[in-house]
């Protein structure tokens, strides 16, 4: 394959050449001039923490560090409209391989309806570092609207948990027998999980659905680190309590079927697992019949409890487990 | 020195303890319902590349990192508003380092009336990651009233070229010097070329004073990479061209004094140096008399010109220099 040193192509020629075509100019800063609320998110993904290339299309990457950031404004009930993007990229890195991650940016920003990016490049010392910034805006009279989060809101659930993480699991053991043994492994039994951890996707209405029915969360979360970790921040950020049932709890039987293959806690995998790229939002009990009705694909895991409640997970047996999160 | 892994302390108590009494908190969105023009900037610092640790005191990167991004916000003409940081740390890292840096960070931030701020960590494999992202606001009456850059605009720049590289050469040589004897360098001749490295500062009225003086900048750009790319920038940007004056841009004594001590041409000091964290604006001539009269700190170097004469450097002699950037 065709391998082109930006070192030698210049990195401003590399820029133009990246946004040739694209529809897109490149912005040095991102500015918006909306006049409702606008909003900010940022993520710095690490090659060797964050994400490994040795099983990850560079393209998929790009791909999905843009849902990442983007992630982040939709559970704070904007819409995105801007993207700012700075690789620091080593040695190893070639213009091809920055072409390739860009264009998965680019697949994202044009499905979520991004409209102003910009892209800068630096060199790094070890590996990939791509830090991301993300803009979104509302308008006033929705961020006006959003409700207080109140005890016994309902805490749902925009899809499956712990998928990912099996996903990732299989990578991280296929890479080490691999390298063992130098046989590409049959990975088809496992497409499901590794497609939630490779291809996560979010809808691009996830937001606009919600104003339009008029159905406003109080409170949004997008879960990278956790479900666990979600709740946890949610019961900080309002001083409530919530509970978390067990049983309501969304897993694929994939997911399932994995767990037991590798002698893993299935619940250990849907609370902690990490990289689910759903959302939880929060929404007032009085909204429940359209809850019902008109967002099926939401699940009500749980409900907003009193403060000395805490964080805890409801067993079906009815015993309330305090919930934990993981590491670093 | 006291050394706490926060691994031992866990991610969440180390982001409280250094948030604690700092009259902040911790916002993980940074969100503005200003009815003006909002805009981002963002930066990527990555360890042994964009800083050296052996001769950077933690708290000082700390402080340079944070004017890095605000610089590009007054660029815009914007006020910087909020701030949010994500930091990769390798396990040389332990709490102390982090509380030093966001001691420096935080003291930018009050010098510069930025109001939110957002900080989050992960792990890195090699080295210190930081992540940056700034927004800044303007009321839309200025950002409406900017004007356009006309062919004979002033090109003003905000102090002295070429100290912080001639700060990083003396750095550089000493800890090359010392890592072959170990001798501790002199440095106190250097004084002001390592403060210019080490301690930039930017001026919290860089915009607002144009604001209020009614002379408002066609376009800004802050000097981290030299003055020769800032001038390629803006006659990129505007289509047109650019003729800055050799003897007009200033370079301090100390700067001239160094370059003649390594034998190193003070122009290409002073056009390709880099960090020199001052800013580039372009003004109307109409305003001519009031900038000789309000703005003397500024230093008119030149003039927009018509596209085809491109960026040139005019010597004392009158010969015109094409205007080059330096590397990737």
């Amino acid at each position: 394959m065709a391998r082109t040193e930006i070192a030698d192509i210049g990195k401003q020629a590399a820029l133009d050449r990246l946004f040739e075509g694209s529809g897109f100019t490149n912005e040095p800063t991102i500015g918006l001039r909306q006049s409702g609320g606008c909003c900010t998110a940022q993520k710095l993904l690490l090659e060797g923490c964050d994400f490994d290339l040795v099983y990850t299309p560079i393209k998929h990457l790009g791909y999905k560090a843009v849902l990442c950031v983007l992630g982040e404004i939709y559970a704070s009930l904007r819409q995105p409209a801007a993207l700012s993007v700075n690789l620091g990229l080593s040695k190893r890195f070639c213009f091809e391989d920055v072409a390739a991650l860009w264009e998965g940016m680019l697949a994202a920003c044009r499905e979520h309806g991004v409209k102003q990016v910009g892209l800068d490049m630096g060199p790094s010392v070890n590996g990939l570092a791509i830090a991301l910034s993300a803009c979104g805006t509302q308008k006033k009279s929705v961020i006006g609207k959003l409700p207080a989060t109140k005890n016994m809101d309902l805490i749902c659930l925009s899809g499956h948990v712990g998928a990912a993480y099996m996903g990732l699991h299989v990578l991280e053991r296929e890479k080490v027998a691999f390298t063992g043994t130098g046989e590409q492994p049959d990975l088809a039994p496992y497409k499901a999980v590794l497609a939630s951890y490779l291809s996560p996707e979010i809808k691009p209405g996830t937001v606009s659905r919600f104003v339009e029915a008029d159905v406003l969360p109080s409170r949004g979360y997008f879960l990278t680190r956790g479900l666990g970790e979600a709740i946890l921040r949610l019961v900080r950020d309002t001083g409530l309590g919530a509970k978390i049932y067990l049983e309501k709890i969304p897993i694929s039987s994939q997911t399932f079927a994995m767990a037991e293959e590798i002698g893993m806690d299935v619940v250990t995998a849907a609370m902690n697992g990490g990289d689910d790229y759903k959302f939880v939002f929060t929404l007032p009990i009085e909204k429940h019949d359209v809850i019902r009705k008109d967002f099926q694909d939401f699940e009500v895991i749980g409900h907003m409890a009193q403060p000395d409640v805490g964080a805890v997970l409801v067993t079906p047996e009815g015993a309330e487990l305090p919930i934990h999160a993981q590491g670093y």
